[in-house]
């Protein structure tokens, strides 16, 4: 079984962490392929980075069918772009905080994602709404670019500390969710410190693509995720005009 | 006051349809400037579609204030790209979905939203929802193709109407909410016809883009909606990369 | 156009403030007529207050085709009487409430309402709900009596400035709506002083009244909102039977 | 015990029903005490006749200390102005339509309200919404006018039984409660007819008042029912103001 | 009318508490037969608890129509094994968390429940929910284990004390709710001391039960609570198959 | 690593069935114990056999440490003794329902769980609710026993396909959920049949089942899945008693 791993974050060494993360939990007879969008925001901070985060990502995911991969994940806690891949692709697609948050709600009743940027809390809170959660899960911003989660000498990871601590205390939380793609190798640590199972959401996927893999399991193209009509697009980003050839724009 | 109002469809004829419902309302000392985006599909149908949809429209927003724009309306009724656009600008942005169904819900308290293409509606009812009308406002398609609405000889207007009929019998349903730009023209043709008010979102949006103005609004920027954070963008799309002037896109 | 605002607090001073916040945002061509009901409270504190103050508000707008007026504001937060007063009507009626917080959720995903009186809380809360509002959009009280804000020496704008900043700090509100039509006064200022949206519902209703009329569009007949049958009223209130003549009151 | 049953309809018959099912269920040691109002309209048919049976009512509710009576019912199935009436009294106040679906919580998962005018529908799926019950009970109308319930001749209790075999067929109902009032008497024919629990607000709300005077609990006096503030009322209505004698008018 | 209460926490001092509570608010005509159960637990904290407690429960219930009883309470805060017991007995069966909760809606629009286990406050939201108050009730508890009520010495009442006064300062609350059988003695004088409404839900729940039976009401057999199929059951609880006598188990 | 399936129903050829279809999707490297509880109901129909089910399964459950298992799965749709399951085991615990209804919602936006018997439907909407999946789920019974799926000559299988087809005509459904653990083996030839996807709870357990070990997760026992306190238990039960070793009963 082979996984594609799309992180849209235009920056390669998160994409390490990722693969990382990623490789860790793989079955034994799954091989992970780790990708780093060529177009787009080096990092995903709200609602306008996003936007111009998903044409790079819907780039990569097109390439599945040459790379003979049997999934793929969106390695953004924004899910960015996640209906759009699902419209595109036949292989099941899974975002990292909807894969977080269905895993969590097996082991914990109430639970608390925390994440990077203030900005991005909103968005991630309609998403927990979208995925039926809004009782059970909180969503507390540290404050931190996402960015900073790598830089050697900043407070990030402090921060992060510090609003998992409240959500323990204030939240009623029974576990934590790493609210972002970067933070994957934390969660080791992170488990140790705080005694409380911590889940990240690139892990999750990972096993959430296995799963409807081996179920033999893809999209259902019967709804709002039936492929693309063919038609034709103007301008800068025709290349991406559905018919192309069978449905799916021809890569990069 | 100047209200900017951008067909993120890119064709040039819905935009004549949609610059005359905009004018047909707009007060005496609004001028109404519609321009058709350059770049993406021809029609919006369905998740892909929007993708590709909102750079194009975001580079025509990124305009208003070399265009001395007071508020700008997004003319497709999936409100595609509204939160981008609301943290790109400074100006109020309206979403013609979600200025038909506030200004409907002023003079009705059940509604039916009938839209084109069946892909549509689950993410219209996501919208609505979003609203928080999901326990007034039904949605249903027509099952036709947007760009059917124009040519002649389609039966587009036909199954429009048949649905139309659906909804007052079976919806309870006291008025109609027209779910796309293109049909915006029907409106006073259907009002006679059903004999029930009937709402046309190009027109629902222009007035509240008239009355933010006078009532000296805009977005508000301590949440989600923040200015774009500065920050490298890599790729084809790197035009669009924050922080370049003034927190916006230089245009074309 | 001509606009009719019925203040149904009996009180002439708060019908001035009124009436000069809605001239303020009036269009060219509007005309603003605004009239203090002459029988109930002086002024709307909690349930009881408005079962008093509908009476005299349906005999104001009862003559409404008389004044040839285009549409109907009800100018006090509660939105007294909006129900009655729409069935009654073939002109729009617009609740101040109402109109505020549909006007607030185009520039702000999350704001907060500062009204009066703690007894006011819970039915704005409600009228919140009902307007889908829930989760965007919390109330708090001031504590303040609601002629209390036009009384020299009364500390009644301090105490809202204080909630204003609560609601800044712990609500992530990021616009904030005055709770009562009596405080339209003070929407410039605190806008200055807070740095955040602030909209008042006198102003809003105004706006949307004005956007009904130039779609050609009022309230639904279908369903709720069907005209009073024709029957006897008994005992004292017998002159507002419906029917007496073309099925309204003949007013005062 | 003495209950003070309230019918706002000002129609003598109506009460004589009313009072009639009441005391069938009372308990030995209770005393019912059936008024009708002398304010307002005949039957209460949508928002309108609301308004104008509240102050009637409220009249008869301000005589309860003068009567000794423990508690009081609203009998009419709109809960006509049961916030108002609990603000003005400090005995418990019961609605018919809360009584009902109340009790027939204990008994049903799920269940259908089956009441007179189309009009009425709305009106009654916000109280079942307000009472926590939108999700297992559903609103039907039989389409008849209230008085016809009594007319000789009409088929109103036709149309009844008809709307009644619907809500089995299609809606899961496990039981049916009666949306009237004046349906009062119809219950055990009902039952014995369609072999399910029939529930009539009237009994409900007496056992309801019951349980509250035995368990010593009146409206909690801390929130929005808080006794109504002393102010001047003007016009017509004035002898409703509060604080003329005690904070309650002093009667008819 | 005899009303049988059964304590499925196996100490009979508990039964003497809820016995007391449930005869002094009992109509003259009514008789209460309070029971203990054999089997299972003696208190009741968390799900695994609930599980064992049921069968005991069920087998005191299916001694009802021997014992000839009108309605059935049971007697613990955590409304355990009630759907079970609805299906198996033909005479009512009120839960006392629902009775508490169904009460407390008629007198106050926001109240708290305070329960003992810090472990039993999210089952209680979960009732709290299905019963339609989420929005109007909050679970507090006071972190004590449910015997510590009983015993001379403990901190228990003080720190249920403690709950109660948050949640009146804190939650908005109204009215408070006792969320344990075992706390029904303290009612009056809670009331005294706190000045809100105290509601206990053994009292509740028999004038629930009285309310149902006079008006000739029982649980309705058309969907989930029909009647258990007849079938085998293997191994230690065989004598629980439905169907050996008449659809019950024959009793100890 | 090894899963150990509990089939809650005491019928051994269903067991069978299960363990067919656990095996068919679990890894390489897992070993699937699948086995049949000994006490209790041989199938699972409502309310009443549920309670009796659970105590069996968590006999078996408790054997977990013995057995040396990483993971266990409630092999019953109903999801039967869930709560109770997690607050006992210190491995995680799958239901079928909560893991299929999982699984689906990421492949599909709407979906149908089509289960046996009536009176199952209810509760399964009620876990449908409480996965936050009510707005994207519906369910339908086919009105088969849970037996007859197995016996020649029923027409239990018909009835199934109806249903289906019901579900995709009506709900728009774009997946198929079988609402019953003996359905696992007709997964595959549904599939084919109705080309949509269709999803058996088993295997979307075990899938489940292993991803949590992956991933090192566990029920998290800081809120209501707390290891059950210690104390005595009377009676039939009493070999359950938490604490007696461990806090776990001994088995058998």
């Amino acid at each position: 079984m082979r996984i594609l791993v799309i992180n849209p974050n235009t920056t390669q060494s998160m994409t390490a962490t990722i693969a990382d993360a990623a490789t860790r939990v793989a079955g034994r007879d799954t091989e992970i392929l780790a990708v780093t969008s060529s177009m787009g925001p080096v990092s995903i901070e709200g609602y306008y980075d996003e936007v111009f985060a998903v044409p790079g990502l819907l780039l990569e995911l097109a390439k599945a069918p040459a790379l003979r991969v049997d999934a793929a994940i969106i390695a953004c806690f924004d899910d960015t772009g996640l209906d759009a891949a699902r419209a595109l692709a036949d292989i099941p697609v899974i975002g990292i905080c909807e894969a977080a948050v269905s895993a969590t709600a097996f082991i914990a009743q109430k639970f608390t994602i925390v994440t990077t940027m203030e900005r991005s809390r909103l968005p991630l809170e309609h998403l927990v709404q979208r995925y039926g959660m809004s009782s059970r899960c909180k969503v507390r911003a540290a404050d931190i670019p996402v960015l900073s989660l790598e830089e050697a000498g900043s407070n990030a990871r402090e921060r992060l500390r510090e609003e998992i601590s409240l959500a323990l205390r204030q939240d009623r939380a029974e576990a934590i969710v790493l609210g972002c793609a970067g933070m994957a190798d934390l969660t080791a640590e992170l488990r140790a410190e705080f005694g409380v199972p911590v889940i990240d959401g690139v892990a999750a996927a990972v096993k959430q693509a296995e799963a409807l893999v081996s179920m033999g399991l893809s999209t259902a193209k019967r709804g709002a995720y039936a492929t693309p009509v063919a038609k034709p697009y103007r301008g800068l980003l025709d290349m991406f005009q559905p018919g192309r050839s069978g449905g799916m724009p021809e890569g990069g």
